[in-house]
């Protein structure tokens, strides 16, 4: 068993890369997800496959790593408003078009599993990664396999509610998990505390040009790494609901490990300090049993590739 | 094989049975709890079992379903504030009493097991079983088997938080999932009607002879079956509050079915069509994933006796 | 104008007295309020009169402050629901009966009035006088005079909202003050802690015979002087919550001084010191602006009819 | 007595109106406030005050509003952030320049007034105007007089908290009323939904040349106006936070009416009537007291300039 190739499609851009036994990255290509048209993201996906199984013969499968729901049988997409797709047969299309076999996962489980086989889950039998973007995404490992849930839906840990009547997701509930901790979310505590306390946040809003619409992570990062005392204040605030809601799977799963992925995790020990603080001091019956490890992904973005291209070799 | 033996070891009583390999219940006897000394517990259950293995001389090993937090290795138990035991070697213990193989399992874990295996949950691979009575317990089945969590402290359902600062818990935290959704809920919220709205809450303070204090679930229960308006509100409120934390474990886990055990389910579908409106109502991304069933436990109060039996058999 | 009378008329007693032109009571006396029958009450407040005003002829004005709405021209009950009446022509009744002026005042609003004058509140021509007993009364004192607002119905500190979906009220909303800030909340507060975690409350149970129905706010008051930290946190709670009510009411009223009356206020500095601090965390504009005084209230459960009395003087 | 001149003193500009005694504005002129030295604040003042008393030479006092606390003998501004004064002599610096009596007022405090002589509060003695916009403004009309407050600074309506752990306000605290319900509030509902729901929204992103941020209130007033269920939704949310908060605001001070003004109010029943259902619902009492009239402001953005000319007759 040699090579196969793992592909994340998301709603900018379509990733593949042709990945080794070992979780290494042969060779790496990237297209823009066409937004026109959600018929020819499959036309994409061939194209970028075609293009790899072309230079690497021994390509023996593939793993697609997508957003959205993922059905039990992992071939048909049921539901992704990022690519416009429902009920999407994937599997079979892509098949069609590349002659080789497909399997289709979600792309926090797919990441979820790169990380428990080749990152900072190796070795935890029991294991939930958490990638806190633009939303929150992430995979849960039970017993050294990925658990999907009945029907292929679970672990999307972005939508547990965590505050009654609280901010509104895009989900079309109300105080979901990652209106609260996750990279917008930050952004958004920053811009909220320019807005309405500008003097407070005069580092932030200088950063930002001025503007609370430009502050972005990076700069909130850059400001909180020179001490800025708004800038720290919005990753406490960010790292306690973060926390929290780690403390709060902690009694539902009982890990042994967290893995934290996705842009906010760039922040290192900055998110992870706080974090730790909060989960030791929220989780049920602490003192009382084990402490999971809380730790930064290690495979960056590239984990979805990964993960997929390991779960079409299983 | 056979028979075994399943005990159920609570705060008030041990109870114990022979179990058949078709998770028949054979004898069943059961014991208070000693609470004046936590050393006598392991007396108690060595007595209960020498009695019934005693009579069936074929019993081949012994379950012990226990409150509190049970380790990795199904022998300790690390903590159970309603037995006093602290890091209790009570798999040790049980067997140098009786001179069976034990093995020890959280009472949660114990009953999803029994419903899994013989009741509600029956040819269900992926469950949740959520018991509500004095608080909530539970267990979760992925894949067929019982998911422990890394440490054995998993399916704690009762301690993720729904509230933040809401209503003070037992273990120490506010705004657990039991202190609104559970047995004790729905008569919190009965009396508190009745404390503060005496003239909406005539009927069942009637039945409370006259005092809050004495307004209990079966009274509720009852009230609502004869359609007064203030125990219906109380049960619906209760309901939105279970159907909510349901739909977040969804979110989190997808099961295919979610088995509601515990004396809260004793009031059925006066329960249970509320839930599922509040659970339809909350679950995210519904209306583009299949739906778990929502179901009443089968095995009552023995299916910790059941799943523990079974479990040691395995 | 030498001697009036205050009647002081409440759910389970009326008290009454003959009070001077210094605010002084001559004479008290008092009877159990009659209640199976409404209209009874009148007749016992005429009772009570007929004895002042046969012992004192000088008597030249009644004051009656009466639990309920009253309306604009000081005469009708509106509503008073511990009283059972509705739409009750009290001025009118009670003037028939004993032949002399009747004013009927909010008992809140008298009691105001009562520490304005002659209590607390000397001095102040914009004060706030606070009641924290099974709920909250009070009432406003605007340069120098009673405001009563435009219907008679002011002051219902305790029925504004600091917690949306919060705990239910008898006045049939959810999330009211008083249900956070009163003598009833404090003793809510201890026998919560004292049910969910009674480890932490052994001296409270102590004090309450082992039974959480029997901790009642004296107890609370003496183990928190005693330095128990159970009820030292309950009275930290409910200070809290006091605080950031007045807090609430200084950026709406801003008067020069709060009076904190009710049998809430007995506790002293054990409740002053905290509801101080919480109260200077939350005042809006802090830094910029005088603090108002924060006092317990001086002339105790008779500021009722003290103030009643003058109001009659008026 | 017959003219006299009002200046509304903002962040952004000082608009200033010869006034009658029939509060009818005879002529008006307005500059930009400098904002880069606070100190040329009050040569601003004085020069629009000159150039109308240069054509008026009748005027025989000037009445300030300006944004900010203001002293108990209404001469100093204490603090005003957006002004950048702090125990600014406003009324002797710019008495001195124009050689007229000046009086200040809050301006929240002159606007409330204004519509109580000639706006929509004529005739009502006890009265409450709130004016939404940025924040959340207005005054207290007590017995037909301004209720100040003790120390000249009541009235600050908008930062009463609503929700514990709330929205992040300016003035450093969190869950301040005018995060909830003001102009600013629409706009971030609007916003919010935008943003995570770009799907929902899709008119109002059309009116907002497809960015959240270019969503303003007009822009929200027009696609409600349109039957938009998105943009309906959010003044319905408004709305609920409004009602609610006026149903506290009548708890407290049982006006006879409130008057609304401020830029959302432009929004006219599309405003009032979900306000009004929101604050039967939310009364506590409702059914057994009089009803305050809830009406919309009728002096527009001149109220403030209205009031402060006639306070500085008096």
């Amino acid at each position: 068993m040699g090579l196969t190739i793992g592909v994340d499609v998301g709603g900018t851009k379509v990733a593949a890369g042709v990945v080794d036994d070992d979780g290494a990255i042969v060779e790496k290509v990237r297209r823009p997800t066409p937004s026109t048209d959600p018929e020819e993201t499959a036309h994409v996906i061939a194209e970028v496959v075609d293009l790899l199984a072309g230079k690497y013969p021994d390509v023996s499968a593939v793993g697609l790593g997508t957003a959205g729901f993922v059905d039990e049988d992992r071939s048909t997409v049921l539901f992704a408003p990022n690519l416009a797709w429902r009920d999407e047969p994937i599997k079979k299309k892509v098949e069609g078009l590349v002659g080789l076999p497909v399997v289709v996962e979600n792309d926090g489980n797919a990441t979820a599993w790169g990380e428990s086989r080749y990152g900072a889950g190796r070795g935890q039998d029991f294991m939930v990664c958490i990638t806190l973007g633009t939303g929150i995404g992430g995979g849960i490992i039970v017993d050294g396999e990925l658990n999907r849930g009945r029907f292929g839906i679970g672990a999307e840990f972005g939508h547990f509610r965590v505050v009654p009547d609280g901010r509104r997701c895009g989900c079309g509930n109300r105080g979901c998990w990652e209106q609260y901790a996750s990279g917008n979310a930050l952004v958004h505590e920053a811009r909220d505390l320019a807005r309405v306390a500008p003097a407070m946040a005069g580092r932030l809003l200088e950063l930002g040009e001025g503007s609370p619409e430009r502050i972005h992570g990076p700069q909130i990062t850059q400001a909180a790494r020179e001490g800025d005392a708004a800038a720290l204040e919005c990753f406490k605030t960010v790292a306690q609901w973060t926390g929290q809601g780690l403390a709060d799977l902690s009694a539902i799963l009982d890990p042994g490990a967290f893995v934290i992925g996705g842009g906010l995790s760039e922040a290192g020990d900055l998110l992870l300090d706080p974090v730790r603080d909060a989960f030791g001091a929220a989780l049920t019956g602490r003192g009382h049993r084990p402490l999971p490890d809380i730790r930064i992904a290690e495979l960056g973005p590239a984990a979805g590739i990964v993960g997929a291209a390991d779960l079409a070799r299983i």
